[in-house]
């Protein structure tokens, strides 16, 4: 499986478009804010006010999320400089995701989102120019020493693909990790490890890149679905475990292949701090300044009630590219309600709730 | 009518796609290599040969043509690397237009076009990171001494607005330039002064913007679709006359409203070329190093004997969204069918051509 041809946010902005479904993201960006606030502020003044201030968010994705993000980090920056009585800089920012991202989404809403910026900052500001480099983070996307600072926002928990031991049959023919499509509670040890190495290289990879195309003393914030599963009292379970019993129901009643099933693990995982930290010290690249963790509940923003189907709504515009790309033919209405009546059932139990990461580093 | 909004190439791949109908474009980008090539080498030469080459090609639309800009630019750049024994520049690609064009459908052969290139060109060689930078180039697009080398190859005689004299009420409410839908022979002269003044107040912001924003020394090539119907002698027409009578057939008809066609008039002018030669000399930021004008067939490529059918739908490919735009209900497949007809008749009797500018610029 190609992952930059497969692995998208549903674009438009229709009802089951991602623009339409990431209240979680836009509840994690609000937790997230002062320590990016903090970040830009600290890199803003130390870097000698650059008259042009280059910004990557990385995993953009398309939907209202994309925008607020630019519009907090401008904000900052101006009022950065109106405490000091200095013209703010010029912006180039670079908005980034995989090739299949709907980019043109996102630049339909530039005109008004340009002009409403200039409107409320005045002539003395900007000018700000957005543009868009598609491409995998998981590698060089920019010249060297280019960028101030660098966002990525719910992004890195995606892997750049699934393991190969996942993927090639083991010797006896079964399925390594039965029953689950990602990392689970019930997954053996070898999953785990398998899961943890493409991780490990794929955010080796991610820092040692971004070292390369950033300034001296330039800032990063990142936040990323992190994991508490592998803490042995957790009764829990991720939505991804409750989606593979959706999909593992429609197994039994013959609409699924089991085998297809057995064959399909996600390009996912969700790291714990520890695993996080310790592989931004082993990488070396970058200091960290700040390290928090969260939790998010799953239906965040709900506000009609219909908490399974929200969140099922939220997870179908993140993960129906990827589904739709495996299960070819599968009633993907079918498969989204079937979950919805997972994830109520586990609300009337536990609280469902997602274990963000925020870290903030400064190039070393 | 807002040109940010309506001004596009028809997206996607389809029959009508510009993707399958930019041959004349492509032909002209053909002609224009010689003058393309000599500019890139003596700048690349010149300048020192930066580390990291910043190009942007601007109104690059989308189709075969936009990267095959990139790819000729590559390798040009790659060659006299070659001859003079030296390491290929990273490249930093920015392919612009309007918000509406279609970025997706160019993102999405990005990836094999990038591993073509690497597999080619080998371990020494880029990368080469190709971005987006929507938005209009009669205004600011990029932070001051950006850029090393800008391109634009058939777009800048798309005004960012019709002259708003022709979209006003003459007191007597006659329409001023009626019988026509852009520049004609048959145009009063008034009208003829309003296209220009658009043309020469777009043109020299077009050269001041990339002014600003260009490395001194920097280099630009551009081709432009240019006039001859100011000549008194010449008896040939334009496609958008053809398609002026087409439209006019439709209001005899009863399909379309008289004041309906009254009021409709393209955003486009060709220049002569020494309306071309004034505006830079007038405006004074470039130099002109080369200057060229050639014809080409309109029905360049045509190897099926449908003449008027294959250039009817290079045309709609081209104009589809802004006559949708103004006629809206009217039936598109009628009016490109009644185009073709006038078109095959034309080209019975003339030999239908169009007037190309190439003009290679160097900053003052």
């Amino acid at each position: 499986m190609e992952m930059e041809q497969v692995l998208h946010m549903n674009g438009g902005d229709g009802k089951t478009s991602y623009a339409k479904n990431s209240t979680i993201q836009k509840q994690g960006m609000h937790k997230a804010k002062p320590i990016l606030e903090d970040s830009i502020k600290t890199l803003y003044c130390n870097n000698n006010f650059p008259k042009c201030f280059k910004i990557a968010d990385l995993g953009c994705s398309s939907g209202p999320n994309t925008l607020s993000f630019v519009r907090e980090i401008v904000d900052v920056v101006d009022d950065t400089c109106r405490c000091l009585n200095r013209k703010a800089p010029v912006f180039q920012v670079f908005l980034n995701d995989l090739p299949g991202n709907d980019f043109n989404a996102v630049f339909r809403s530039l005109p008004s989102f340009t002009a409403s910026l200039m409107e409320e900052k005045g002539s003395n500001f900007g000018p700000c120019f957005v543009a868009a480099m598609p491409g995998s983070f998981y590698g060089r996307l920019f010249p060297n020493s280019f960028l101030h600072f660098v966002h990525s926002s719910y992004s890195l928990h995606w892997r750049s693909r699934v393991p190969e031991s996942l993927v090639s049959k083991s010797p006896a023919g079964a399925a390594l990790n039965k029953g689950n499509i990602c990392m689970a509670k019930t997954s053996p040890h070898d999953v785990h490890k398998a899961y943890f190495d493409v991780f490990e290289r794929d955010f080796k990879l991610f820092l040692r890149s971004r070292f390369q195309e950033m300034v001296p003393g330039g800032h990063m914030v990142l936040t990323v679905v992190g994991s508490d599963i592998r803490t042995p009292s957790s009764k829990t379970c991720t939505v991804w475990e409750l989606m593979g019993m959706a999909l593992y129901d429609m197994v039994l009643e013959g609409l699924i292949e089991e085998a297809k099933l057995d064959g399909f693990n996600l390009p996912y995982y969700a790291p714990t701090p520890e695993e996080v930290k310790r592989v931004i010290q082993t990488e070396g690249s970058f200091k960290v300044r700040r390290f928090e963790t969260y939790k998010i509940d799953w239906d965040a923003n709900s506000e009609n009630g219909m908490r399974g189907e929200n969140v099922a709504r939220n997870i179908r515009a993140v993960a129906e590219s990827i589904l739709g790309n495996h299960f070819t033919n599968l009633n993907m209405d079918d498969l989204f309600e079937r979950f919805a009546k997972k994830i109520t059932e586990y609300l009337e139990k536990e609280r469902g709730q997602c274990t963000t990461i925020a870290v903030s580093l400064i190039k070393a």
